[in-house]
């Protein structure tokens, strides 16, 4: 799915059920962080003009689900608190080459890889929810969810539009990507998170 | 104007109307910046639930001016580059306070007096810009000041919002920080920015 190179397993989704709030929480500050880095993108590669409304308008959108979310946390009686991250965004850093331009191109590809990766889970939360009599929102992620199929697109299409990288190396990092995605992730201590 | 403690006169505003093709990169920068400056607040006081949702709202807001800046650029053939910051943000931060709950009192308020400060700015643009053959520019800088004004408002809402501190407290704090806004100010080298 969306050239992720493993699939979540039933386990995953009866964690998170199990532990929706917290998913919930952690959903929350996903979307707060998507958002910082597209900024921070915007900062570090001010010189790629083509980069720079795409990563504003990703950003907008994750903003906007960021307030969403913290409706949700409200309506629930659930408390916005600091969650400890886990070891997945550090982990798919410490896969990115360091020198230029390749340091651009495995970033955009890792973050269209979180996005890849957010969408199959919300579309497991999407599938799972209304079975456990959560309807509305089953229909909230459901919705999320197409946002974050398209974010992924997006991130590989800047990745072409810097004009600095073949569609064959961009398809051959992307692999090797993710099959490095799919292993940090397996290392990820198993909890209710979202990349967990 | 907006509880600034000085009034922009005709030389900045003639600065500006001389060095348009900077003002308008710099403005677009400010854009940048305002954004990011509220995605910073966001994750270093996400303990103050209430200051999420408007924070992120405004990080919003900012971002769609930055789109909407870049396509100005784009239209005049204008690149967007790199620009040295003035002193005026690194100024006004060194006259917050460094201890909390002062300095997010102190941050806030001098967030909302740069809103104010390019709200009355942008005013002089907008009344500039006509009578040097831009209308639509001018009408541009019409629409955008009325959101500075209504940010500025709203960065002393959340003041008032944290529930940290006491009316006479922001007030008086608020007088302080004017005057020294408009003391940093006026140190800034002149040159054709939004803050100098």
């Amino acid at each position: 799915m969306l050239g992720l190179a493993s699939r979540t397993g039933p386990d995953w989704t009866e964690r998170a059920i199990a532990g929706l709030d917290e998913i919930l929480l952690d959903h929350t500050h996903c979307e707060k962080k998507a958002a910082s880095t597209a900024i921070n993108l915007i900062f570090r590669y001010a010189d790629q003009t083509a980069l720079m409304a795409p990563l504003s308008s990703i950003a907008r959108e994750e903003l906007a689900h960021f307030e969403q979310m913290l409706a949700v946390l409200a309506e629930r009686g659930i408390a916005f608190r600091r969650l400890q991250p886990t070891d997945y965004a550090k982990g798919l850093k410490q896969g990115c080459r360091t020198a230029e331009p390749g340091r651009l191109l495995d970033t955009l590809i890792v973050c269209s890889l979180i996005e890849a990766r957010s969408c199959e889970r919300m579309q497991a939360l999407a599938e799972a929810l209304p079975a456990v009599g959560e309807p509305e929102l089953g229909a909230l992620y459901a919705g999320l969810l197409a946002t974050e199929a398209r974010h992924h697109g997006a991130y590989l299409q800047m990745a072409r539009d810097t004009g600095l990288f073949g569609e064959a190396e961009i398809r051959d990092r992307s692999e090797a990507l993710a099959r490095y995605e799919a292993d940090v992730l397996e290392g990820v201590h198993p909890a209710a998170r979202l990349h967990a």
